[in-house]
């Protein structure tokens, strides 16, 4: 006898050598969900998404139009297929891939940093049976069911009378099609027909000065505009403390604080989703990150007693918010997610940088500071990690400085000695005066050459003895009454530095030295330790390190190990808006890290002291 | 040498043969805390709520005035006595009372049912310490940590900002002195003080017709008022099936019928609240029965679907839902549970029914029949449990019958046939018509007495022969062209039952006794096999079960197992209202419950036909 084969019938192998035989032409998805086989088809399987990634060893066919336009080229030629719509039409063995290979980068500007897209919101289209005198399950009980038979929902745990009232008509209306926004295991609304395309949010990075918003894709974690605004708060108060003190010296302070925050917010919302040709409504998630201060006054929350000590913020959790209740004006099923706070001090944009430099999970020891008005400071690696805050003083964004602008158009912004005292302008246009870096680069080059004591005293020009500073001393000028560093005359004003700046930067410098002396102390390690030096903040991407160490403001001997990372809270905060496990990952960090107290620990004012003077130059 | 006793330490013997040695005048609370005991006080161990109580077995002192107030003498000879109060002064022997201890009795009115008081929400007094320069914990974080301190609570999962924002001025303005409002593992609210004296909730019950609302204290059980009114949806539609046309004739109409029975609800907060000397604010938690269309209604879901086949509802869940989403006028840090249905026409009233007889742990097979407009089923016990509904139509509330009225003032309630006929008036009026217990008594009366054939038709006067039915064969008249039974004639009208009101009486049993023929079948077993027959509803207080059993209602050889329940639906709303674990219950029993469809069961008709027939009497 003959054996017939059956063309209409093959074979197809998945892992754990499980055969099935299938009728020619049936989808791969339609195989998987027969088997029983939990997979994910985030689309409803239509193949929009690209998620449903498969290797197909052996028996891969040519493949399908959208799937050129998802894939690469090498992804295809490895035999990557989507499931949904990939049909057998012969023997096939079917390999999954795993998490790891279907991690899409999220790219930081400034970080060598990469994560797996896991966004906190997810959707899934249903295509929801309609009840019968026999499946007497309701409507609800049936969208309840599509997604857990979608896999990854192991069980919706809500029952919403908000999104009760609106299951008869979006299902009569729409032919039973419906797209499912769920968070957690909570179904936080109900869509009309395929909506899965559209899944974005944006990630804040709320600064005293600077609030930026970045629209990302929660699909792919792409970036696709950037908005930014001065933070209107300023019409209350330039600063933290001056902001603080309107909340308690004004009835309707903390509202006024927080109404302009918000507005700033939503204007932002509405601008990246212009740029972006997209609407709020297509936002569903939005990810904060703040000082401690700007994270309360964002929820409404007294931030008075960050300012009174013992600087202990009300709260410091991770916080999950839906945007109705702080009026955040984007789709209303999406959620904000806060990010925790450790201390008064080390706020959510501290946490931020933590999460972006994945300092929790380094095996060496890394030094990572945040400077600005405040100095934020984290010492640690996977299995520890100390944090600090000193209060540095406007000097490093050069307030309180006779010639000192923010680092905008027409500030000097690095200065370089030498026979010849050299400088570059920001813009390259006339110099209006000098910003926190080239401050930094002007003192370091007075230690250098010999024009200041180490007491930060600037010498009179007869007392210059250094070789390159007796070609300089004639910018040693008098000015009130002390002497002065001139950087540039111009018809109407001299931009020079001062005895008075130079004092300024020392107490700046000398609290950022102390707290570091402190933590590597604390941590029971000597500064060589020390493997690394990030540096964050935006002042912190500008200023020359050969400077910062030269001045003592970071320990000498780590010259060589100081890198600059940019906004790193801003990338923090993408991260928390990307990934659902780096959210989680921080809320877990905050409550590791621990807080060092600098104000009551009594070695501090020694070292304070100690730090005031500028070290010795090398040769 | 001769050992000296240390008279200001005593030996604290716990069960588990725990020795604790303890300072004089230490309370036990203290003992307790410092061993680590986890241990209820709820109103924070001030010996207000008189919950932490023990069982001291050696060493009893004097009881304190607070616990002669609160303690039985029977409890107080025992030796029983609050923990928090209770001061050590010498040697001493304690035991913890097991749960069922002390469970405090719900006392249902028409039901001989006890259950352990066990509140969704409930309230712990806190004395928030103050944070130092080396203790950093948040204000937040010294409210979990106190309340998980108390026991009961493991953890506390949510940070809701409108609580947070309230933190840092009530800690300030009470002397860090707070009640936390708690549901699950949630804060809900903080309130100044000690406030844990106050919780209460209200357990309703949406008829068709009337909304009861019960005002319960949460911590006792007690029912403290009582308020009700006409279910105000009436004025779109006296019956189920009226209110949803309206519904679906109207745009306005879902949002008229919801807005009517919230306003209703809140009506009755307010008046039961001051009847029994509170605020609506005092309110924490309300409980919802009702049939599925009310139950749609209240929750403004459209109820379309339960009027067209397959009449599925929407949702049949259990239902949580803040205060605030259906504008419950109560406490908003409380919440609104709604009982879950089965079908269209087996609502939430009856998992309420189910509750309060316990069916679903029935180690015997009872009968449960809610009558009403529709009729509805249970049967079986604790291994599975059948429910069917039938449209019984308006005839048992006394509507669409001749001379019907409801049992109110003036309405016959009872008729007895014998040489003379009697019968009672409800209130002892003069008569103004019959209610549906005096309908059911005629019709019995009738077959009994040979006044009218098994097919209904009432006899003339010539054709009767049975010996008391001689006697009563004058009140046989015409009327309409057929043939009808009098009452009673007055001045100005005659009341009377009439051939027309015979034929709706018997669609009505026959619905109804097919539906009781049906779930038998279905379960598999025979009537005899039941061992209790339950009736429930307004109606089944008051109809004599004879004449049910008579006329074929309720099969006749169950006639001896039948009991009247009245209003179990109620009942039920309270023992969810009180009791967490008897509210998770009746979720997985309207889980369990299998629904059975009678209209495309094809035994049905035949079944119906079959039961309109009057059963023989009996001699």
């Amino acid at each position: 006898m003959r054996k017939v084969m059956d063309m209409t019938k093959h074979e197809v192998i998945f892992p754990g050598d499980l055969k099935l035989t299938v009728e020619d032409g049936t989808t791969l998805k339609e195989v998987m969900n027969d088997a029983g086989i939990n997979f994910d088809f985030p689309c409803g399987g239509r193949g929009r998404c690209g998620k449903c990634l498969v290797r197909i060893t052996a028996g891969v066919g040519e493949a399908l139009a959208e799937e050129k336009k998802k894939l690469t080229e090498e992804q295809l030629e490895e035999g990557i297929r989507f499931a949904c719509i990939t049909k057998v039409h012969g023997n096939m063995t079917v390999e999954f891939l795993s998490d790891k290979n279907i991690q899409h980068k999220i790219l930081l500007s400034s970080l060598d940093r990469s994560a797996k897209v896991e966004p906190h919101i997810t959707k899934r289209y249903l295509e929801v049976e309609k009840a019968t005198m026999t499946d007497h399950r309701t409507d609800w009980q049936r969208i309840k069911d599509g997604l857990t038979a979608q896999g990854n929902i192991a069980e919706i745990t809500n029952n919403p009378v908000d999104v009760l009232r609106t299951v008869p008509d979006l299902l009569r209306q729409n032919q039973h099609k419906v797209t499912a926004v769920v968070y957690n295991n909570e179904i936080r609304s109900l869509e009309p027909g395929n909506t899965t395309d559209k899944l974005y949010g944006m990630a804040f990075d709320i600064g005293t000065t600077t609030v930026a918003g970045f629209l990302m894709d929660l699909y792919t974690g792409q970036q696709l505009s950037v908005a930014s605004t001065l933070n209107p708060q300023t019409q209350f108060g330039a600063d933290v403390i001056s902001r603080i003190t309107h909340v308690s010296n004004d009835p309707n302070g903390l509202a006024d604080l927080n109404r302009v925050i918000i507005q700033a917010i939503n204007k932002l919302i509405g601008e990246a989703a212009e740029k972006a040709g997209l609407t709020r409504n297509d936002i569903y998630a939005v990810s904060i990150v703040g000082n401690t201060c700007m994270h309360h006054l964002f929820l409404g929350i007294n931030p008075r007693d960050v300012a009174i000590a013992p600087y202990v913020p009300i709260v410091t959790d991770s916080i999950v918010v839906d945007p109705q209740d702080l009026q955040i004006e984007m789709n209303p099923a999406g959620k904000v997610f806060v990010l925790p706070n450790i201390a008064g001090f080390v706020g959510a944009d501290t946490i931020g940088v933590l999460l972006a430099t994945e300092l929790d999970e380094s095996e060496e020891i890394k030094l990572i500071v945040d400077i600005g008005t405040n100095g934020e400071m984290l010492l640690g690696n996977k299995d520890h990690i100390l944090a600090c805050s000193t209060a540095a003083g406007p000097a490093f964004e050069g307030a309180q400085i006779s010639s000192g602008m923010r680092g905008a158009t027409g500030a000097i912004d690095h200065v370089t000695f030498g026979e010849e005292l050299t400088y570059t302008v920001i813009d390259d246009v006339e110099p209006l005066g000098i910003c926190g870096s080239a401050l930094l680069d002007t003192v370091a080059g007075l230690v250098e050459c010999g024009l200041m004591e180490d007491t930060g005293r600037i010498l009179k020009p007869e007392e210059v003895t250094h070789p390159i500073g007796q070609k300089l001393k004639d910018r040693l000028i008098e000015h009130d009454g002390s002497m002065a560093f001139l950087l540039e005359e111009t018809k109407t004003k001299k931009i020079m530095v001062t005895q008075k700046d130079i004092r300024e930067l020392q107490l700046a410098k000398a609290a950022m030295a102390a707290g570091i002396q402190l933590l590597v102390k604390g941590y029971g390690i000597e500064v060589g330790d020390i493997k690394e030096v990030l540096l964050a903040g935006a002042f912190g991407n500008y200023l020359n390190p050969h400077s910062a160490c030269v001045i003592g403001l970071i320990p000498r001997e780590l010259e060589d190990r100081v890198k600059m990372i940019g906004n790193a809270a801003g990338a923090g905060s993408q991260l928390a808006l990307l990934s659902s496990g780096e959210y989680q990952r921080c809320g877990n960090a905050a409550r590791n890290v621990e807080f060092v107290e600098l104000g009551t620990n009594p070695a501090f004012t020694d070292t304070f002291a100690e730090q005031m003077l500028f070290p010795e130059p090398n040769e």
